[in-house]
């Protein structure tokens, strides 16, 4: 296949490049060509058997420990005890399903809906956020009346058809939709120069390409029917910008008759530190918002939360049911994770020790030429590698080899953004400031090495 | 809406029917309405609050036992230690994703493919039946290069937008996909006079159904990509049909260049009790297995198996990954609901349990002249209500007046087929010769009690 884009193949090698491996690997790696289907990619080019996760902590089979510094789904930390424990105890006493009444899924939502905007009053619970996504979009089709659906031109959003079909970032051979647009996300590194020659900043240039994907829409008759991204655009590259710089782009989306949808898979949860939900950094409210990756800690669960009148004009004509969506076992996980960010104080946690990692992480650049920009929001931060600094030209080689090298160093991350040349710093919210001096101690000997 | 099918809405009441509750009920009949969007839907008028589950009962908030005949998703039975127990080691341990190496999904993968004909030799794991179905009818796309797809007219195959467009059972409000079609399913009891003065079987009959449709979609320019059924058809109202008489339709569908997608999110997983899978009772090799429900016995897992070249066509362009799909956590759940089939010998069980089960529901016959037919395969058994026995004119009402009944009686079930008047019997596979007297004993006496 073409690879267009960085969030499902970079960092991404087939068994067969596995030569060299060691037996253990390599038995594995087999086995999972053998009876896998070969959309099953793996990181590395030495991938990691890993057998044991506590905290933000994984260790291999040989007894290795690794530092995880990408998964936002143990978002807790791996194996939490709170989640288990409510898991466990509640698979004890029932899990059947929402056509009759449980008290779970009534707490829950309470719960949830009291961390938003009270105009976002109506929840509903899947298994996984490509579910979320694939409903959101159907709401805003029957609510707008339209079918166009503007993202970002590296955006994932799933894996169904219908959200694959605005996810750019599967590359070339996953057909965009025929009734999509795609607008760049607001990059203030790469962009600065160019918003600023528009005369414009960067709230305004970003409204004025949405102005442009409608008016586009418009002229090859499709009617808008709402916008979709996460507020830190986390496939682009993660992208926080100044906060609140999105407030102009709602109101175009809003004029025209669109909705807007906040995917929080990602930012979602505390993980911005500035506020529990990545639209909230950006003081807008969606009129859908969907939830999923740490919901559950691992637990399959997933959810939409949307303003009522939005999410009625889909829900008094077409039903759902989802089989597991909501079921007692899936709302005690979700409950336990939502109580554990309180009670563990993650989202200030996050902020703080988000903010040190940032400055930990900047300060390579005294020493790297190589470091372009260094930019976050609590513990999701974006680590840029360019050739030049003067020029910004991209170094997705360069974060290629930089993945392998830490994880060599027992780190483990990804890439991200347009060029590849992102790494993705995500880590479960149990990263510690005693964990800054690994992360930053591996990057900083990869970068050594790979200019030794 | 206006409700054309049974599955989604009949016997399902919002809380604004509920006058006349008790208060515990009516507390949380208000509190959904309040919170949870409208496409959620309750079974019963008086709804059941239910707080505990184990094997084949569920206890509700007052203490009450019920048998619960309706589920297969606790397959095993509600509660069963056996996956509680895996789910809980597996959460102490780790939980990632496939990412990443890790002996779970290979160990399962290999057990469930043991379970398939040889062909069928790739697999891969999302969380719900709607996802792998989603991903089946792409792979009918990819590997065709058409885009039809045949369903029966009464399916549901599942929530996303691309299943939900083959699924008439969610009703008018549902637009169906335009390059959908839809046939009949082959049900013996109302057709065969019909199959008869065709002067065909019922095999040949519904084959020629799929040749008319196939030719109905060349005449209006779409490509046939595939067929997709359960082989029990639960949604059209529960129709085993004679073993084997499906051969027929597959040749029709391979002929003409489609795949057979097989939906075993009902029948599969022992269910049928004749065979492991629903499509086995056929002997027939599917293209593409899609499965749910039972396969975690509650907990989110879902997969998808198919002949390496047909899911080749897909995974060979398009990248797939599912956050949570063969996650070590899904797979541990999964294999424990495999070797729990396996050591309580519940293929079998489901056979002779089910076998006895339809007898004595049949000798209701002698009895109630509403009784028109009575059928199944194993522990799936439907049984459908008649005004009239020459005529055979379905009792929509009696059906809904009975499941009232039952409900008061402790024996929860639900409806199925184009009119609503077949019961849809499928109990956990927990379900004991001693419970036969309690399901058939209060399904007399709610027979009695409405013609009384």
């Amino acid at each position: 296949m073409v690879i267009r884009s960085t969030i499902m193949d970079t960092n991404s090698f087939r068994a067969e490049h596995a030569a060299g491996l060691d037996p253990d690997t390599r038995r594995l790696t087999e086995r999972r060509d053998t009876v896998l289907g070969a959309s099953y990619r793996l990181f590395y080019r030495n991938p990691v058997h890993l057998v044991r996760g506590e905290g933000q902590y994984l260790w291999d089979a040989s007894g290795r420990k690794y530092l995880d510094a990408y998964n936002n789904v143990a978002s807790l930390g791996h194996c939490h005890p709170a989640v288990t424990a409510a898991v466990t105890a509640q698979m004890q006493q029932l899990n059947t399903h929402t056509r009759y009444l449980h008290e779970n899924i009534l707490n829950y939502t309470d719960d949830l809906l009291s961390t938003m905007p009270a105009e976002l009053n109506k929840a509903m619970y899947m298994c996984t956020g490509s579910e979320a996504n694939d409903l959101a979009i159907r709401v805003a089709k029957a609510y707008s009346g339209g079918e166009g659906i503007i993202a970002t031109t590296e955006a994932y959003h799933g894996t169904s058809e219908l959200t694959s079909g605005i996810s750019p970032a599967l590359g070339t051979g996953q057909p965009l939709a025929p009734t999509a647009r795609l607008v760049e996300a607001p990059d203030a590194y790469r962009l600065g120069s160019t918003a600023g020659a528009d005369g414009s900043e960067l709230g305004t240039w970003f409204a004025n390409r949405i102005r442009a994907a409608i008016a586009d829409m418009e002229a090859h008759g499709i009617r808008f029917a709402g916008f979709i991204a996460d507020s830190i655009f986390s496939s682009d590259g993660v992208l926080p910008g100044p906060a609140g710089y999105l407030r102009e782009a709602a109101e175009v989306i809003h004029r025209a008759g669109g909705i807007i949808i906040a995917d929080e898979v990602q930012p979602g949860f505390g993980r911005t530190g500035d506020a529990f939900w990545g639209f909230q950094r950006h003081g807008i409210v969606p009129d859908v918002v969907t939830l999923g990756k740490p919901m559950g800690n691992g637990i399959p669960v997933s959810g939409l939360v949307a303003k009522a009148d939005v999410l009625a004009a889909f829900s008094d004509t077409i039903p759902y049911f989802n089989t597991f969506g909501g079921n007692p076992v899936s709302m005690a996980a979700a409950q336990a994770v939502l109580s554990t960010i309180r009670a563990e104080g993650l989202q200030e946690h996050s902020r703080v020790v988000g903010g040190s990692l940032l400055d930990a992480l900047r300060g390579l650049g005294d020493t790297h030429e190589s470091v372009g920009d260094v930019r976050g929001a609590g513990l999701f931060i974006g680590f840029e590698l360019v050739k030049d600094r003067t020029t910004r030209e991209p170094h997705r080689e360069l974060a290629l080899a930089v993945l392998e090298q830490l994880r060599e160093r027992g780190v483990l991350t990804s890439v991200a953004g347009p060029h590849g040349n992102v790494l993705k710093l995500r880590p479960p919210l149990a990263f510690q400031p005693g964990d800054i001096d690994w992360l930053v101690g591996a990057l900083d000997d990869s970068l050594t090495a790979l200019y030794a």
